[in-house]
């Protein structure tokens, strides 16, 4: 029997990438990434169009760019003939949106919107829009709208909504203009079947959409913005299509970008956290999956909706077809430790790293994890880039607390990781709370594979046992497995994701476990960090929001 | 007229220096400066013995050291006669202290004590005896002991009755082997004189010694340790020699030692802080004096006994003669910033100030000072070496807050810096709430003269004028005043500490005066900080302290 293979497409922050998958064993046999060559625009447009605080835009050829080269590359380095790639599948940041027109093309590819922001692709950290999401929360909360409880009682401003209603408000040529505003993963499915789809988990995540009940009604967004009335009929759409289903087929155009033949199947577009789920053989509820990088998100299935404080949202379908699937978040955890990295480092390790010839992380750990827990007197609030779950406030700060005249560089980045651990306990504990049960926990993405002292730290806090992931390229891997789904058993795919994930997906052997007498020290260290946790990120002490609206000020003056 | 001088020995933390004054001008011809060859001894003794945590012991020898090494050289380097040095006088760190014998032989130069850490110098900074204090703050509570008002409510664990009984309580071989506990600044002046006096500033600061009602009763020593009954007269001394009079004259032995002639005037010893305060010219009640160096002591007069809540005493005639010394302090300024310098500061930064030829802490200035009061968001708790006033607790620690992902190293060094103005700020309003006036601001030491950023920001937070010490060796200059009070006007000197202060003493011409839009600021910013102040420092979360006892458990059962 000849082989057959699916490609899956993980498209982040900076790059993209495709990865080849054999559909009968899981194997990944070549990968290929391109990196983003507008990167993120935070500053500027390429043109010197400045851009406020909190922007975060990119360009969309950029993706188009990456199936250019990273499909082709893959053929290339596989010898799989395009005849033998049955599917592809795709997943994305999210919400990362853009404005585009009828046929597809995005308003920032039009000359007459080339210097303007709000004609470009607004990144899923494009936070430019909290003023928005603010005052969307209050007017729903204001008029009792019940879909709210489903997102934790609060929209973020990295949401649909409120970077359509900026949009609206800042650039009303730009929204007159637009006529789909659609999420980035639907888009570049569009580009390879020419025809647009919107997909249930960005729709039912980041778009306020609900299988049952559909979008908040007319009156909400004529509450908000008497112009907004209308926007899902003007702007969305009603038609979603589930994930694990087929978008269409690639196109001769897209065949001509690609090198895949005409007709292979494509899935409908996935968001890169939710794709990981089948591809660490999760199959069913209360088995947790972090996907751990330059921030955390949280997956879990569940057999009911259940309303659970500070989580990023419930969606029917929202990550496997039959289950409702929470996802909850940290903004902030690769991030967190490079920030250390590059702002808080000593002179004298980086010398002395340099030296002994030893990776600065590498270096750092080697003396974090010859701390004890609780040795630091340390204890840290992870909320350098705001609170997601379970707070869901984009305003916090960071807190360091205990520091002596004795406290080292490794003792504030022990801290730092511990406090990460303690925010996604707190987020285990808040499904729990609510009657999700959450009874294991899996990791995947870089700090889960290359960072045993953290997945130990973490399973110490969690006191939880955490398998990981065994693939390097869970994203991408899960992308191929739905495009394998899509392609469907007569094709020599799979009919079903259960099905598909139990074949092609992959852990290691490596399971970290708890060791109790960390695990002790720990659950005194969480009491302090949840007492810490409630002052500053439940209102009792609002000095962040404070101290941020004075820099604000001062910023302004300036 | 032939000149007349005067020879002020200052003994730091890490070394002693002696300056020669010009008595008519206050003209400082030379200095010389001696390192203790042992340093503080934190870790072990030099036979290996070692120290518990929060130890610090000192060597008196190296107090010789400096006495026949600075003062031959300041005399050989100005070519002054001793026949015209009229007086001598010193100033010491406090409360530094130490057991000796009744001929005043250090217990740690008798072979049989060398290897044990109790007949050592206790520094300052020695803290193991926190337990200690924590139990003479209980009884004498309990006991409603009037006294404990004049320190605030509270004796710290740095004072000579808690560094005593932690003596008699871990080497009762040492107490009972000791005939004189004595302050290493009067142990000093019984080296040059041959006679033991003790000072009225240490006794009443650091001794629980009254003008007017002694030390405690011996029913409240009782009450401590039944062993402690009679420790006044056994170990202390109940006659007090008031600042500004003489202690004696150069006997031949510290003729030989120092090249002094037999006869010199002696002054009584003083504390590096308070001898400071006539050499900025400071005459009467109402003006603060601030010396800022590694940790920061604020010197202010009075015309009443208040109550002061957290300030570290009052006593009469313990700065000058004729009025209520009050002493408050911060116990981590410039230590805070060399905490940061050495464990914080990112390679990137040292690197391009090496490249740049600029030294690093100026470099750090250069970015910090282009930034504006609450432009970094940021605000720290100045507790690393815990809060000496106004809550007079060892046990709290620091806390920065505020940081995000675009938080940079020069805006955390400047938060730390501003976080140690608020702590002054906090002393300043603590003495108004409690009806003592503060009026003026000096400020003396490193700090003080080299750092003109820091001294703008604690002029905008304090929001008064701050005149600065005209001499870089304040503590130096002010012993050589006393030193020319000791000769007497008969001997070429003065009869008065004033007279002498109004001549000797030195303010420079630079004036930091507020600006108002940064004072403005900084009132918000200040109750932000003190609100966490109260919130960490009162009681409502003893987070820090939970923290210093996990980690207590977590090193013992290492």
């Amino acid at each position: 029997m000849m082989g057959k293979y699916s490609i899956g497409v993980d498209f982040g922050t900076l790059s993209g990438r495709a990865v080849m998958v054999d559909v009968q064993t899981g194997e990944e046999l070549a990968s290929s990434t391109f990196e983003y060559p507008h990167a993120v625009m935070d500053e500027a447009l390429p043109d010197g169009t400045p851009l406020g605080p909190d922007w975060a835009l990119e360009d969309p050829q950029d993706y188009l760019d990456v199936f250019s080269h990273t499909i082709p590359d893959v053929l290339a380095q596989t010898h799989v003939s395009p005849d033998d790639v049955i599917g592809i599948g795709v997943d994305f940041t999210a919400c990362t949106v853009l404005p585009v027109k009828l046929d597809g093309t995005p308003l920032c590819f039009l000359e007459q919107f080339k210097s303007n922001p709000h004609a470009y692709v607004k990144l899923w950290k494009h936070h430019a829009a909290q003023d928005k999401a603010n005052k969307l929360n209050e007017i729903a909360e204001a008029r009792g709208e019940k879909w709210l409880s489903r997102y934790g009682g609060k929209i973020s401003s990295e949401w649909a909504i409120p970077k359509l209603w900026q949009i609206l408000d800042e650039a009303p040529d730009v929204y007159d203009a637009m006529d789909c505003f659609v999420e980035a993963t639907d888009w570049v499915i569009w580009q390879l079947t020419g025809k647009k789809t919107r997909n249930s988990c960005t729709a039912g995540y980041k778009a306020i959409w609900h299988k049952r009940d559909g979008y908040p009604s007319d009156e909400f967004f004529k509450a908000l913005d008497p112009r907004l009335e209308h926007v899902v009929d003007e702007k969305l759409s009603r038609t979603i299509k589930t994930l694990g289903s087929k978008a269409g087929e690639i196109t001769e155009e897209a065949a001509r970008l690609t090198g895949l033949r005409v007709g292979t199947a494509v899935a409908v577009g996935n968001v890169d956290a939710h794709v990981c789920v089948p591809a660490v053989k999760i199959d069913g509820p209360g088995k947790m999956l972090a996907i751990m990088g330059t921030s955390t998100c949280h997956m879990l299935l569940g057999t009911e909706e259940k309303q659970v404080p500070g989580m990023c949202g419930v969606v029917e379908d929202g990550i496997l077809p039959g289950f409702y699937g929470y996802e909850a978040g940290q903004s902030c955890v690769g991030d967190h430790f490079a920030w250390f990295i590059e702002n808080c480092l000593t002179a004298e390790y980086v010398a002395d790293a340099k030296t002994k010839g030893i990776n600065i992380h590498k270096y750092l750990r080697q003396k974090a994890e010859k701390l004890r827990p609780g040795e630091s007197g340390l204890v840290a609030l992870d909320w350098w880039n705001g609170n997601r779950s379970v707070l869901v406030d984009v305003d916090l700060t960071g807190v360091i607390l205990g520091m002596t005249l004795l406290t080292k560089p490794e003792e504030i980045y022990r801290a730092l990781i511990e406090a990460t651990a303690y925010g996604t306990r707190t987020i285990i504990e808040a499904f729990r709370n609510s009657g999700v049960p959450v009874n294991e926990f899996y990791a995947a993405g870089g700090i889960a594979e290359k960072d045993p002292m953290t997945m130990q730290i973490y399973a110490d806090i969690i006191n939880m046992p955490i398998k990981i992931s065994g693939s390097s390229q869970g994203p991408a891997l899960g992308s191929a497995i739905f495009g394998a789904v899509a392609a469907g058993k007569d094709r020599g795919g799979y009919d079903s994701i259960f099905e598909a994930g139990s074949v092609m997906g992959k852990l290691k052997d490596t399971i970290y476990t708890p060791i109790p007498e960390n695990a002790a020290i720990y659950d005194k260290l969480f009491a302090e960090y949840k007492k810490l946790h409630d002052y500053f990120g439940r209102g009792a002490n609002d000095v962040m929001k404070r101290l941020k609206n004075i820099k604000k000020e001062v910023v302004a003056s300036k």
